[in-house]
């Protein structure tokens, strides 16, 4: 073990080197006196319990020479030293990296010369404490297993000697990933705490690359330690704005109860801009991008913050992290449309100089991406959260807004119009996390919204600075809260770590939960090339965003390619969709994505015409797989479909409860109806379910069904029916040889089907013909066969249903993707 | 028959008096040689044609001395001249009144004196052309019948005379009211003109004062009058930027096909407001009203304007009326809650004054309203139309404001906006009408919008004036188009009159259906005491409005009744939660709005608890009003209600259909299923309708219900039982005497009701019993009796079915309201 090196370090320091040896057999410091004092008080008052030794807790920190540890950790173990001095605990600081022990002192030393104390602190005050800090300080090699032996024997030691008892040892691995595997094996064999003390492990990001890897490095640091026993950190958990959003939430529930919510919330932005670029880091930035390194982690836990249903006490890590989680489940999925990335100009000359590529070179890495989430919860329903972040923009700046839906309308000119009444000024609240020209962390809240309360020991009011404008208003416009003291993420984390508030970290769930959500879309977007932007203010209106729908695009159309994209295969963009003929009726062919998109908008077209022409609209929609891409388009992009006025049935249907996996219906509820408003009685399932029986003949679900047509739609002629074709050319639940439903009087027929489950309720052949439109689906490589046959064969509906189908006055078109038409 | 009078007038006009005693036998003027020259130019081209006469023209004024003939009809009827002069028709003008000739010859002279010509007219041009005009122009007494037969011999004796074929005939009525049936009759009997030639009368408005009055109104002049001779003005219709609507949207069609809908207007702002208080006026505002004044004709009118569909052909006036017509089809019906209403401080005591009433005399009647419209078509459904007009406010203008959603997030700071790029600016088109500071007639469309096209002989860009803003936004914003050359409304109007465009009028149809959609609204408000405003800038934020769903309010609570309100009544919040015991069982009592609140958190804390502990919660709700703000709580403050889990049932239905809106589940779907997430196969409608038939015996829906209810929820015992009572004692569909479901075995029943529909479905009391927790909500003044008498009889279910209701293991609570409890 190598004890502090005070030859150094001692000269900057303190005047008597000698003492600093072993700073636990020296003649108590005042300071020390004075926790000890605390200690025998408190001793005195809970007199009666079992004499406890005073508890001490041994915080190593991994890589204690590192960048992180120089400019942020040290100086935040030195604040813990000053707010924990004197309570409870003594510590012990071991600064830990593979340097051998001499070289290894020296650079920590440096790293300690520099630590702080509070503005507000006399300086001999701080003289003395940092003294103090540095006494409890050494530099420790860990590099075989055999140190870490050592290191633990002797802070047991240590403990014994000072007649202590051991709380708890804190590991903080400011290492890189790669390392962590080995040292936490070491640590789980050789450096736990005896029975009574807690272990607490600390990690830094990246967790992992994608939701394979993330669950891959869980695994193994699962093999080591328990997950109560991790602390993973998001720094941005530790920023001051971003800690005080759930408290706010909480000493605010009275004025947000009403607010919080669909109703009232117009849309919230999570926002982080960066002047810098990614010169000098581009080997890490490669490999990660925007989204990686800063929304699938920052942005992602404050949206998480925002959004979680608050649980009743805040301070209960568990309840926090519990709803956190349930507020991953609400996430709805990300797709291609849900993003736009970018990257500035000179990224990919830098990423040629930094990593040696060649000259043609160019990188798909975005360093600018927009992210459009929404969450399915009935607070959040339809409601825009916009996650974006860049480099190389033209301010540094973070921030949430929560901006409120605007329904008023002011009777005076705007001349007249006065922050605290007018409610038709902006309605916002902010997290202001830093930088922008506000300058420090800050929470603002419209003066029209409500004064918020804010904890008075920490937070205070902000002084006025005119002319200064947050988000587009005058500061004045606000209630603006500052921390009284600023105070650096880190500190605020190691805190936290030292108190297991594991809240304020990275659960593995959680952790798995956002990868979950964040993979897919790193997926789709891997071959898309980012859209090329100047930086900084040239980058003008660019990068604008613009929601649509669920989608979110750029507002301004590419102005022109800047580097051609990767010459891969063709895109469903590059192919026009076919217009031909098929059985003599009209073909549309496309790519899939393509293909759904024109069927849904010809779906509309047709409702449009109905309800205008008959005030409704019967759809009759068929189950399985293909339709469930097109139900998804029609939730999600297409507003102006009458729904309110359209009629659901199905065309067929497994003889299975409705609320069963397998049944049609089941289908249809999942992708489309929870995203629609249908009134009830406009939703026709099959009535297979009746008397407590699956289709029973004598329960006349058929008839009823056909019944329910007659009496509903005018001649029993469906505006559309949307049909598939099986590969043994089954339409409908209508199957080769059906001694049922391929003609004859009867519009709705029981069934059997060759697949499980046999039985089925379907919509008959002349029933479908008298439909005034017939959309039929056909979608995938599978189908390639009995596309062709059914090409060549005639009307022979007993051997091929699905060439049965031939509308007496109405229109009959396909919709095959190229897959099934072209194989 | 008295002829113009030269000798006071030709004095300022003409220096030969002795020119005009007949103009038309007098040598041709210059101007009228140009004339008849295009006019044989003509005859020359369409030669083959039967050799026509040239077209003549009357025109008579009628109420040619009044206010708003000299203010604007003769200047009009001087500019109609100024433009037709030299084309198809001669005219004459005939200015009439009740008046002797010779003191309404003076009158009018001095009406004609102020004629002006366009500021772009040479002077000596313009003096040539008033001589023409007043030698055409001439003053006759309109009083007896045999007046009216005098005037048309007359015009019938000119037009012969001078070789003319008589065109048409237009009669203005600038005359009160009263005394149109008077005037219609004489000209109906003794001024229609002959064959060939029209006829068209024109009134001012007010037409009628409410629904009924306008009817009446219109039947009689329909008794006098063809639809097509009548032309109903409101001059808004000719105010410039009103009159370019159609034909603005009709210009950019391709700009506004996609965004002028619902799914891109964020709402539309129709304003009037003016600085002006009613002085002097009290005796007709006293009668009208604001709304009567300005919302229920010029704002409606503009209304239409920015809502009607667009005609493939707006040049059509049949097209245009008729879609006007349609779409005041979709408006949705007004009620108390679509309006606020305002009186400025002074009105009351202006109106004592001038109306001689005493001290004690406070007028109800509004100065200013607000008034939230609602279009129920495609295009608008949801896209809130606001309406606007006061007295005695801070400035003068009138404008239409449509403003688009703001869906864009823009990653520069704004001060890198640019106007004709960012998508974060306001989008807005404004129809500026005029005043204001812009103090023209103008269109605005922001330049991020599109670059709108105009027609560029009659409109130009507006010079960019620095420091102007129009409507917060500075003019550089907009793409800004004013009207070459200013026009008063009636000239516009005058000349439309000529060209019989009727579409620039109100029809009889039209003018209904504006009464129609008003009437209800006004009776509702005729009770209703306006909020006390100062007027001017003082009015601070008093009059603001918020649109909160469907409704419209004051942002701001009244700091101070200003006027004591009728009847003081105790406010809820007044009140605390009363909490006793009724028929031995806990009792909740309260305001409504409180007790509502309660009874939504209690339902809520049952079903969190039964999903909790089995995964789901069985509901059984009760139809009727009292549960409707139940359902809206529900559906909007309860975020957390596990909807995905709760199983709804009806307690009791009519035998109606479904959708029927008699029917209890056509409530539960409008105010609670439509905003919540229940899957479908969790709703559980009673089964009264089936095989097209109403709760007929032989389909058993009651056994059927039974069924699904023994199937579904454990020991059929719901977990919550809503109940309400009726007056008779009734509760659920459970009247006195019911032969079913007092006792017996029958979980579901079919009973009859004494009021209608007679035949209904309803849980059985032994069913209700078995539940969990049964809640009795009772609201309401008109149930105090019945509390009265419940509170002290025994279990007697055949007199009180309610007195029946005690769950046998579960829970029972009432709620009642004050009223219901305390009367």
């Amino acid at each position: 073990m190598l004890r502090f090196e005070p030859r150094t370090f001692a000269r900057a320091t303190t005047p008597d080197p000698g003492s600093m040896l072993n700073p636990y057999t020296e003649p108590l410091h005042p300071g020390l006196w004075k926790m000890l004092t605390v200690a025998m008080c408190v001793a005195l008052v809970g007199c009666l319990q079992a004499q406890e030794l005073r508890g001490h807790v041994s915080i190593v920190l991994l890589g204690a020479t590192g960048d992180l540890a120089k400019k942020y950790l040290w100086q935040g173990l030195f604040q813990l030293y000053l707010d924990e001095v004197g309570k409870d605990h003594s510590f012990s600081f071991h600064g830990a990296a593979l340097t051998a022990p001499e070289q290894g002192w020296k650079l920590m030393a440096k790293a300690l010369e520099s630590l702080s104390c509070p503005s507000d602190m006399a300086p001999s005050h701080c003289a003395e404490l940092k003294d103090q800090f540095l006494r409890l300080s050494q530099y420790r090699q860990l590099k075989t297993a055999e140190d870490y032996r050592t290191l633990s024997k002797d802070i047991e030691a240590q403990v014994k000697q000072e007649d202590l008892r051991e709380a708890g040892r804190i590991f903080y691995f400011s290492v890189p990933p790669f390392a962590y595997v080995d040292i936490a094996r070491n640590i789980n064999s050789s450096c736990r705490p005896g029975p009574g003390a807690w272990l607490r492990v600390v990690f830094e990001k990246p967790f992992g690359h994608d939701h394979l890897s993330a669950q891959q490095l869980a695994t193994e640091l699962g093999s080591f330690f328990q997950e109560e026993e991790m602390y993973r950190v998001d720094h941005y958990l530790g920023k001051q704005a971003v800690a005080q959003i759930l408290p706010f939430r909480d000493q605010n529930r009275k004025a947000l109860d009403g607010l919080w919510n669909r109703h009232h919330v117009e849309r919230v932005e999570i926002i982080m801009k960066e002047t810098v670029d990614a010169e000098g880091r581009i080997s890490f930035y490669e490999e990660y991008g925007v989204i990686r390194d800063v929304l699938q982690n920052h942005l992602t836990e404050i949206l998480m913050l925002v959004a979680m249903e608050l649980p009743l006490n805040v301070s209960s890590s568990a309840a926090v992290l519990q709803h956190k989680l349930e507020a991953f489940r609400g996430l709805r999925g990300l797709n291609k449309g849900s993003a736009v990335v970018g990257q500035y100009q000179a990224y990919s000359a830098q990423a040629r100089r930094e990593l040696q590529k060649p000259e043609g070179f160019h990188s798909l890495t975005p360093t600018f991406a927009g992210v459009l989430v929404h969450v399915d919860s009935l607070r959040w329903e339809g409601v825009p959260f916009t996650l974006m972040s860049g480099k190389a923009l033209d301010e540094r700046v973070g921030y949430v807004r929560v901006l409120f839906k605007n329904q008023a309308f002011c009777i005076q000119h705007e001349r007249h119009w006065a922050p605290e009444q007018s409610p038709c000024l902006p309605r916002q609240i902010i997290f202001h996390i830093g930088h922008g020209e506000l300058s420090h962390p800050a929470i603002l809240v419209s003066r029209n919204l409500f004064r918020p309360s804010l904890p008075a020991h920490s937070w205070a009011e902000v002084q006025e600075r005119p002319g200064l404008r947050v988000l587009g208003r005058p500061l004045s416009d606000f209630y603006a809260y500052s921390p009284l003291r600023e105070r650096d993420a880190y500190s605020i984390l190691l805190s936290h770590i030292f108190h297991g508030r594991k809240e304020s970290f990275i659960t593995t769930e959680n952790l798995l939960a956002s990868w979950d959500f964040w993979t897919p879309l790193l997926d789709s977007l891997a071959h898309e090339v980012p859209r090329l932007y100047p930086g900084g203010a040239d980058t003008g209106c660019l990068l604008d965003l613009e929601l649509n729908g669920g989608h979110l695009s750029f507002s301004q159309q590419q102005p022109e390619q800047l580097v051609p994209g990767p010459g891969s295969a063709p895109k469903p963009s590059d192919f026009q969709v076919l217009r031909a003929r098929y059985r003599e009726s009209p073909l549309i062919s496309a790519w899939p994505e393509e293909l759904i998109s024109r069927l849904a908008s010809d779906i509309e077209a047709s409702a449009l015409q109905a309800v205008q022409h008959f005030g409704k609209f019967h759809l009759a929609l068929s189950g399985g797989s293909s339709p469930i891409a097109l139900f998804q388009q029609l939730a999600m992009g297409h507003y102006s479909f009458p729904w309110a006025h359209t009629h659901l049935w199905l065309v067929d249907e497994r003889c299975v409860p409705l609320s069963d996996p397998d049944s049609n219906f089941q289908g249809l509820q999942a992708h489309l109806l929870q995203h629609i408003r249908l009134p009830y009685y406009n939703i026709h399932p099959m009535p297979v379910h009746l008397h407590q029986r699956l289709c029973a003949e004598e329960d006349q679900g058929a008839q009823t069904y056909a019944g329910e047509i007659s009496a509903l739609v005018a001649n029993s002629s469906f505006d559309l029916v949307l049909l598939g074709m099986g590969t043994d050319g089954h339409t409908a639940s209508l199957f080769p040889q059906s001694p049922t439903g391929l003609d004859g009087e009867q519009l709705v027929v029981l069934t059997q089907s060759p697949f499980r489950p046999h039985q089925r309720m379907s919509l008959s052949l002349p029933l479908i013909n008298r439909a005034k439109k017939v959309a039929v689906l056909v979608m995938g490589r599978t189908k390639r066969d009995i596309t062709m046959l059914v090409s060549r064969v005639g009307q022979e509906p007993r051997k091929w249903p699905i060439s049965g189908v031939l509308p007496s006055s109405g229109q009959l078109v396909w919709y095959m993707d190229y897959e099934a038409f072209l194989g």
